[in-house]
């Protein structure tokens, strides 16, 4: 698959997720089995303690792994989310929390990923992820 | 601990959760070790395929697992979300997304909680939860 | 499919489960979207503290979701885990840990199962699955 | 923590671990935060398909985890597993399953680690865990 197309794909994609924009998320980075989202912090993504809430975390966790699998899948595939597990590992506050994507695994039906969310250089949330070609 | 005491808390918590309005979440139920959010259907809470995003899906449940583990622990508690897993079962389209989250286990220091989030009568995702108390 | 057939095809392969000897487990229901097996307590089965190793908890609780999407498959069909989240909730210490698996949502490809594992009346550890059909 | 103690203590806990010895894993690498654990095949470790059982996989991963946890912590502590999520990534068939742990981040309460267990130069499950220290 020629490196424009995945891209643009990813790109194109990424642009029809609505809720990136409510969210103010960012495309970092597209290469082939990886991927990076960043997300400037936002008061009204926090939750009670003013951290930004585990599940919009999540939320770019999880489309960071999904369209680091969908580089990696043949064109006309499209990509869900089968199943994803996050551990919280320290609060998520940062000016920017920075989330990288790489497949552990890319399957002809599933792919595997891990993912990292940073708050500045600490690991604030990590996921493993289950994604399926469709 | 009084019955209103409980309730309190997790409405005056869930109102700190900022990200909640930013989704448009409403607190739909709360009694002890059981809590229901509703979240009405909007384009801006989407993925790439017009339905609302397994993150924001999984925001919401985590939010009713930790306020289903808080209504069982002491006053002047708080609690976070150590980790949780989510399973997509089916897309997340209805006029209204249910969540209800259940305690399966209060411990001491941790407590596990199951929810489930309803799609009209169809289950569209799951999680199992773990929830610390600080 | 006719019941004597989903049945017959589940203890056949549990008996080639090898595994299953070695730790002691029996089949102790098959019906649709079900499955029990039990595990007698052995003392070459446990961990430090002198109860049943999670691992082992988990090979049955694994088996047990494994036969219980394998239940609901065309004839034909063989059933290998995805993955699979277990959390621990109390000791397992019993004369017999008795495991009961339950199918959440059969679909094409993947199938998704939860199961609890018993200590006498008290849920030691519960389990949420993936299993796909090959 | 003098070295000598921390893995005198890993190396006498997991003898006490009699399911290890059941199924034949040995304790091959204790540094700190790392532990590595090997499994050499045997046919009454199998599943239905001749291969080693997911379920034995999760037993070698989890004691990776929870002794490469116990290496960070304070001499007179006990570590437990909370919960652990498992994907099986290809066939569990070779020689020696080598089972490598390591800390992503310890806590004072809770520690998070990974693990991979390789069947030859391939990953065949890998391992997301949460170990509470006692």
């Amino acid at each position: 698959m020629p490196e424009t197309d995945y891209k643009d794909r990813v790109r194109e994609s990424f642009t029809q997720q609505r809720v990136m924009q409510l969210i103010g998320a960012n495309l970092a980075l597209v290469e082939p089995g990886i991927v990076e989202i960043e997300l400037p912090f936002r008061e009204d993504i926090t939750q009670q303690d003013g951290f930004v809430h585990a599940g919009i975390i999540t939320t770019v966790l999880d489309s960071a792994c999904g369209y680091a699998a969908y580089t990696l899948m043949p064109e006309g595939s499209s990509v869900l989310s089968v199943e994803f597990k996050v551990n919280l590992l320290a609060p998520a506050k940062a000016d920017v929390i920075r989330v990288r994507a790489e497949v552990k695994r890319a399957g002809k039906t599933l792919t595997v990923c891990t993912a990292d969310a940073f708050a500045g250089e600490k690991v604030c949330a990590t996921m493993l992820a289950t994604m399926i070609r469709r």
